[in-house]
């Protein structure tokens, strides 16, 4: 059993507000992170594979091919976007980073050629991250 | 003659976008950078001073009433924000790398206590950056 | 289950020094890292918060709530601080990385508004790091 | 049970070629990585160890002698090196990073006077990297 | 006057070599870095170009641009290559980082569309590298 | 004109302290970094030299003899160890990171082989650094 992991970065924006609740709670529960316009990230995203090496080719997946699946479910459709307004798949979720990355993992599961998805990291910040197994 | 630099980060979203021509031209001219609701960065700042070293401190400033300029002057107003709505001092200029950089070096240059600002550097992504010394 | 982590930065000194051996035995075993005046870090602390995401929050644990709590239990008492001088919950415990890091997990453990701590790594260079799981 | 990680760094060569199928396949499977002349990294590997604190030294490892074990075992032969002509325990071998991993893995499993070798985690490039564990 | 700079990444393998001299010079001077089948890095270039803000832009240069002249001049000719043996502009030159840096000079100086060169920063590993600026 | 630059790391303690005047103004200007039995961080230092092109070797500087020149200078001096107590080029200066750049400026500035040194750059913290060229 190896793992193997491919990171992406994109930019994109986000409002925490959950609209069940009046602006006054959610400036409570979210602060700044609330604020009207939204605000951005340069997200970190690593995705890990889990399995065996193939002994024809060394490898457990071709980074490459990894790459693009990356690319064509996720990074085309949040990279300069805001999470809000623009991201089809995110469509009536709170943008956590909680939410994000298990919305991600959902998008990737079923894609891989070989192997199994393992873990989803999205680091929002060089302080704040999250990590979700699919357990 | 010494150099002390001072770094922050802070989260803002941004749209570039130039009112004074047509949508199209915006979209040929920024790409994906003008998609309407914005899109947003972890930008990281440093601030760098010049002077001499004061004998009997040893220090050119205190890095910490310079964080705390840096936090009065422009940290609180941009983080969390959205450069195009949030930012007073960035009314009707495209917030590019580039004008903010100049922006922030306007808001800082006469603030210091001691030494001279130098330098004022704006990381957008780990792949871009700019640098302005009021020249 | 969600993993979410908070990052924290703080600068220290120790000195690796057993009282119950000789200063010849503790050369041998410790090298360097046992000069009498001590040494120092710039330590980054990792904690790891495992549980369930919050429906009408979004979150597993506010950050921001999870950031007060390290500091309020940690880095008040560490950041520029002596290990072996300072630091009332360290007292005759030899300040490797291993035991700072079982140190800071007993101060967490019980302190947590939402989820279980899940782990506590904490680099002291950046060759150099451990983790403990409360295992 | 603490895990405990050291971090070096090394810089090699090496060409992902299989010899067994034909250059068309090669460039087929591989592409640029299989370029005739091989390219680089400036490779980064962790190695991990697991086990109980010593009450003695307040060390699983030393992590000194951990340093010393994998730069014997490991960075001697690879470091300034080519993974194709120049590592005969790579012989035969395709040297991606699922294949040097493990590779690794083997030449320290048994080397270790403290605690047991938990994990093999090797960087090709900031984006790319791959962990093994003995499973 | 504002400084935009670049960053692009790229793998390639390299060895020091001066033909002109015996083998046991080359060893004697390059060391290990003479290795006879080369060793490779991660290599970090970074761009910085010179000159004036556009005031209908906000921009000095559209970074899109300058990554595309930066692929199209040298990361298409470098990356995943040899640069003893696969790099044209490179034929009879020593490929110290010294050397590389102000070939990249000259494949650049002549191709930006606004502002001028300032800079070519390359490092070669995280505590190596070097910076020509057509002095 | 060309610039090398090497980095190194180290880790030493220092108290920020003035003994000509009081406790408490001590305390005042310098706050928790006054703290009694000190503290400490990863220091990490760039040694940058300027020179031209040795057309024989496509070097400034050997890089492996700027690391020993640094390494005999200055890191065999403050590693490990305690600004106030054990560096002897350091006595009776207030370990600042302004005076330890130049202190370590002064150590080298006559020791190069080759090339002239250009700039001394001392980072104490991610956010913290200071840069000093000897003007």
């Amino acid at each position: 059993m190896i793992y193997v992991t491919r990171r992406e970065v994109f930019a994109a924006s986000h409002r925490l507000y959950n609209s069940e609740i009046s602006e006054e709670e959610n400036l409570n529960l979210y602060g700044k992170c609330s604020n009207k316009y939204g605000h951005g990230h340069n997200y970190t995203l690593e995705v890990i594979v889990a399995g065996t090496i193939n002994p024809k080719t060394g490898y457990l997946i071709d980074l490459k091919i990894l790459k693009d699946i990356i690319r064509e479910e996720i990074i085309n459709y949040v990279d300069h976007k805001h999470f809000n307004f623009d991201v089809p798949f995110m469509t009536n979720i709170i943008p956590t980073s909680e939410n994000i990355a298990t919305s991600f993992w959902n998008r990737l599961v079923n894609k891989l050629p070989s192997g199994k998805l393992y873990s989803v990291k999205l680091y929002e910040t060089e302080n704040n991250y999250v990590e979700y197994k699919g357990e």
